[in-house]
């Protein structure tokens, strides 16, 4: 263990980088140095991190030289050119795109759930899905208490998990459609402005990338490849936090009140459960936060084990840059 | 067989009552006489129909002396007070509202459904749920050729099911969310600008009354007690036509493809399913439309015979006043 460490982030530019710098400065992670990387487009901004002004530098194959940590969130695309030198350098890596995640040497982590596979590195840690990390937040309690048999959950996403762009363009989206102007697509394939929608590539089984992250993502973080896991996301026009709506069936029987007791002492989680008098996690109020909200949590009378849940969590810090520091934290710190 | 019919619409006023003034002229329903009644505090509007000018009158006892048809959508308050009335008086009601829907001797009817139900009437017929609704027409085929054990849904409803004012709220919440200006609410528990959220009564089992509504419906409507229904209904952002995300078990397989050859001829329904196109069912498209229109069907491989389908369909059309109108079309012309 040393008293800090020489850090590089790659996608500083990035809606997951501007949070990460938050969150570090936040956290009072122990940073020796800051290297600040981007694609060419992005290089030579400057970034104000506490009060040093940092110019944002291309990364190349030359950049890894003299880190100790690298948090990288530039795209898969990036993450498969460059990561690869980073850990041959001896860096350890925290990589927040799709690029290695399913790789059979490359642990995937939650902290709260399976920080054990963290420890068996090598230079290498793949940070999961936004919306799978919350699920996996949510649901480990209930896996602990009562096996999950089979998982049915249907996402309500925010623009922010697609960019900062994309928040920009919803913000446009929505200002000409009050003004009943042409919607203009730049980003989003469809509007998103008063509308719901797909927005990830599909695959030949019509599933999308996204529903086929969560699915293979849960079962690699829980180690069990029995779980059965149906997905369908959908991009709502909402900024910021993911809301899930979660239906679980047990092996065991978990009534809500049980479920409620194991996720009110479960690390990372926040209950909110009181619809009588109108408390539930909701996007708004998730956004800036570091827990995972988990409430409206009900039996379903439609089979012998079933629970339903409301999971909501900010996309950019539990989903991506909180879970990234964290499991950075857990192996340094 | 009348050659024309003294039509009477309680709640005239309000969103489906203007849904159903605009699909009566437009479908050429064969009105004598039309008569629009409202409560006391809208009395006195000037309302246009085709070319004539109509003045609302205050919904009494009185009203219904020479009517043959009402449609009525003013709340289940109003319904359970005056429609008794009406068809005490002869008329043939078609209830917009929950106030008798799951009444024994009422029947419940989505025409493309269950039209033999609407024809043994006592005088009044319910028209379910909007969200129920869309369900049923897109479900049926599917329950036809494979039988259906459990349904797991998750709606993405409009706030138009809400009402008229509710689309002026959500207008006045995001020109204020833009403008970083604090939201005022006055429909809605929650923001709604930017937001998910829950937007109707809870029960003691914390299943809002709106999820009950779509669990109970749906075996009232395909006659059936032994489905499973696992509902959770949920508001967003969006003006017009509501989205829902549905899992389904069915008894025997049914590939996608044989779902969508079974949806490609279903009367009420248009399929929209080839999301490697970007082809598939929103909500900005189905709002103003008649039609259920059904996409994204998919094998889901985490049962034996699962599928997924996402379904669309404007609340206020076949949600409401469409299917009310259909179902007196059936029964009269």
């Amino acid at each position: 263990m040393r008293e800090s460490y020489r850090v590089a982030i790659v996608g500083a530019t990035g809606a997951v980088g501007n949070t990460l710098l938050e969150l570090l400065a936040a956290r009072h992670f122990p940073i020796a140095s800051l290297k600040l990387l981007a694609s060419h487009r992005s290089a030579g901004e400057i970034i104000t991190f506490k009060d040093e002004h940092i110019i944002v530098e291309e990364v190349t194959h030359d950049s890894f030289g003299d880190i100790d940590v690298v948090f990288s969130s530039a795209g898969a695309t990036v993450s498969r050119k460059f990561i690869p030198t980073a850990v041959e350098n001896g860096a350890l890596v925290v990589d927040n795109t799709s690029a290695f995640r399913m790789d059979a040497d490359t642990p995937l982590v939650v902290p709260e759930v399976n920080m054990d596979a963290a420890r068996k590195h090598n230079g290498l840690i793949a940070n999961p899905n936004c919306s799978t990390i919350q699920m996996m937040v949510a649901l480990k309690p209930i896996y602990d208490a009562a096996g999950i048999k089979r998982i049915v959950v249907s996402t309500y996403q925010s623009v922010s998990g697609k960019s900062g762009r994309a928040v920009m363009e919803l913000v446009r989206q929505t200002t000409s459609a009050l003004q009943g102007k042409p919607i203009d697509l730049e980003l989003f394939p469809h509007q998103m402005a008063f509308n719901v929608a797909f927005d990830w590539p599909f695959t030949d089984s019509g599933d999308s990338e996204e529903e086929l992250k969560m699915v293979n993502e849960t079962r690699k973080i829980l180690d069990d490849e029995t779980i059965g896991v149906s997905v369908t996301t959908v991009r709502v026009p909402v900024f910021y936090a993911h809301s899930e709506s979660i239906n679980v069936e047990t092996h065991e029987k978990l009534t809500p009140a049980q479920a409620r007791e194991c996720l009110a002492h479960a690390p990372g989680v926040t209950l909110i459960d009181d619809p009588g008098n109108l408390k539930y996690p909701l996007a708004v109020d998730a956004a800036g936060k570091d827990d995972v909200y988990v409430g409206r949590i009900r039996d379903d009378a439609s089979i012998k084990n079933g629970l339903n849940l409301w999971v909501v969590a900010d996309n950019l810090r539990k989903g991506a840059a909180l879970n990234a520091i964290q499991i950075a934290e857990n192996l340094l710190c």
